[in-house]
């Protein structure tokens, strides 16, 4: 039996939006530390990791380790049924062949029970190395958000250099060049300022595709903020947090640059 | 000659949204009791009835009856030209080829004058038997809005079923199942909430196109509330009020379950 | 060296919204007076003129006379990364071969920096010769993109008349007609009002194309007022005030009534 209510059902809603484009359908894991799901999109270029830990849960039951196989358009639809204050509750048998989807209104007025069917999904969960990055540069995701899809208008690369505090973001195209610069704030502690941190001082600059960036973007309601970690020859990681008890990451390699 | 006056102009461009996508042209029966129009959609299955009685506007005037053959998408082309707070006028002759629409600012810096061209359509005035229900529910007309919209995910039919104190809204699909329900509230008195009547206290459960569901809702803002009226083998009402003098129904038959 | 610094630089983005439909690209005369911008639609029939005196910048350097021909569709999504609150600095060598501009966030945290590549355009610029208008309306500019707007629905002519006191659009085609009169107002120094100058008194009824009317209300956001200028035999003047230094006017040709 497993059982799992989410008094904040938004959450889940804004985790598939961040998910169900790059991903078609995966692999719910459940156990008794939580809910994990990863993925790589179709071409197998980008790595999506969505970790929710059981505290994030205010009820949170796991008898056994069951995988929900879910498909992510169907899943995102029935969301979207939910209104975004809903107390949302996933449920499932042991051996499950569906998952129960049952939402309540604030005011308990509105219950609305979904079943879902399962698919048979053949997938290997990857492990991911632990790396030291060059760089770990935090900027408000709605800033994030708005550099990748202007500068997407460039060209399909897109440029991230990390200099003694500073994030540039640059593309160059047809119709011309830009490149955006985000300085360090002063307070640090601001979910709305920008930090730079590096590893030796070394400037960093890699390239990526712009399509990726924007996909990634999808999830900028999930937090104010979000954290991209760089290292020469490793994939970026995009990370936004779900509260203390969650995140939705994100892995693309550096595109290689042609000579 | 036929004069109507109506202060609150945006109730016909509401009337009009709640009309115009089922029925293409209708004849607007002009008489001292008031306005009133029906017609049934292309595919002969819901009937909509629309009637305004005179006491809704604040001048009218009709000395002998008047047919105006309006279409429809004209009539909701030239509406949109109203401002929402626009006083709307209506005249006709006794006898006419056209009809005056004349929208006035509310400040009366602006003053709009429409002429559209009339047109004969052969239609007979349905009469419609009294019936008594076996349900009789009233739910926040956004929230039934939106049920039927998320309902129709799932599959084109939508059973409602009314139980004591509960309706609710179910339907089933390829890609699972779907049940909303809607529970009585304790305070009846209050617009916002659901009140449910029941004949005999019997449970009654039809089936309806939520095709068609979803165009009546398109009169969602003509009123706060909507009312359903089920009685089996009888056609569903699904009756939207215009104030204390007015009403936009809609008639729809149940599907005959195929066994 | 040209150096233009525009603490508003919202003004330019909404400058642009006016432009780039009717004009795909034109040259940019900056001198030391200011930047002027003037062009033809594609088809000939209208002239747009933007000016952009020196006085608007709140710095402003031009040492020898520079000509930027710009492709607008490149210029305007560039002009879209820049957040309303943005200050904009337009650079450029002395015979550029590209443009600079760099958006500076009010907080001074963003700098964006890009380049576009200039165009040889061929083009003479057009003396305007002086009228003397019969008419000289002033309008709220959403009134006046709203009229257009509602009566391009009746045909591809719009009329424009005006008497003593007030201004009258209408226009005809098959579903009806329709005819909007705007009232002069007492109080004519506010700006939300209409205000109707006449010369000797004599009514003034000209024929124009919807089209290009609608497109010219494009540049609506630019002020809260329209000016238009009308004479027999002549182009119609709309003009939107940028500030008190600047403008942008088009000239349209009326329509000859065939007979």
């Amino acid at each position: 039996m497993f059982e799992a209510r989410l008094l904040q059902g938004s959450i889940l809603k804004k985790a598939l939006e961040g998910i169900r484009e790059l991903i078609t359908s995966g692999n719910w894991e459940c156990s008794s530390a939580g809910i994990s799901m990863q993925g790589m999109d179709p071409s197998h270029v980008a790595l999506t990791v969505l970790m929710l830990q059981n505290d994030l849960f205010d009820q949170f039951r796991c008898d056994r380790n069951v995988t929900l196989g879910l498909n992510h358009a169907t899943f995102s639809k029935i969301l979207k049924c939910a209104a975004n204050d809903d107390i949302i509750t996933l449920k499932a048998e042991d051996q499950p062949d569906e998952c129960n989807l049952l939402f309540q209104s604030a005011n308990d007025d509105k219950t609305s029970d979904f079943i879902i069917k399962l698919t048979d999904i053949d997938q290997e969960t990857l492990g991911i190395p632990d790396t030291e990055y060059a760089a770990t540069v935090k900027v408000p995701s709605v800033e994030f958000q708005r550099i990748c899809r202007d500068l997407s208008q460039f060209g399909d690369t897109i440029i991230i250099s990390v200099k003694k505090g500073c994030v540039e973001f640059s593309g160059t195209g047809e119709i011309g060049s830009a490149k955006i610069a985000l300085k360090e704030s002063g307070n640090v502690d601001d979910d709305e300022k920008v930090s730079v941190e590096m590893d030796k001082d070394t400037p960093c600059s890699l390239s990526f595709a712009s399509r990726y960036l924007n996909y990634f973007t999808k999830a900028t309601s999930l937090s104010d903020t979000v954290t991209l970690q760089l290292c020469p020859e490793h994939p970026l990681v995009v990370s936004y947090d779900i509260g203390d008890n969650g995140s939705l990451k994100y892995y693309l390699a550096p595109k290689i640059e042609e000579d």
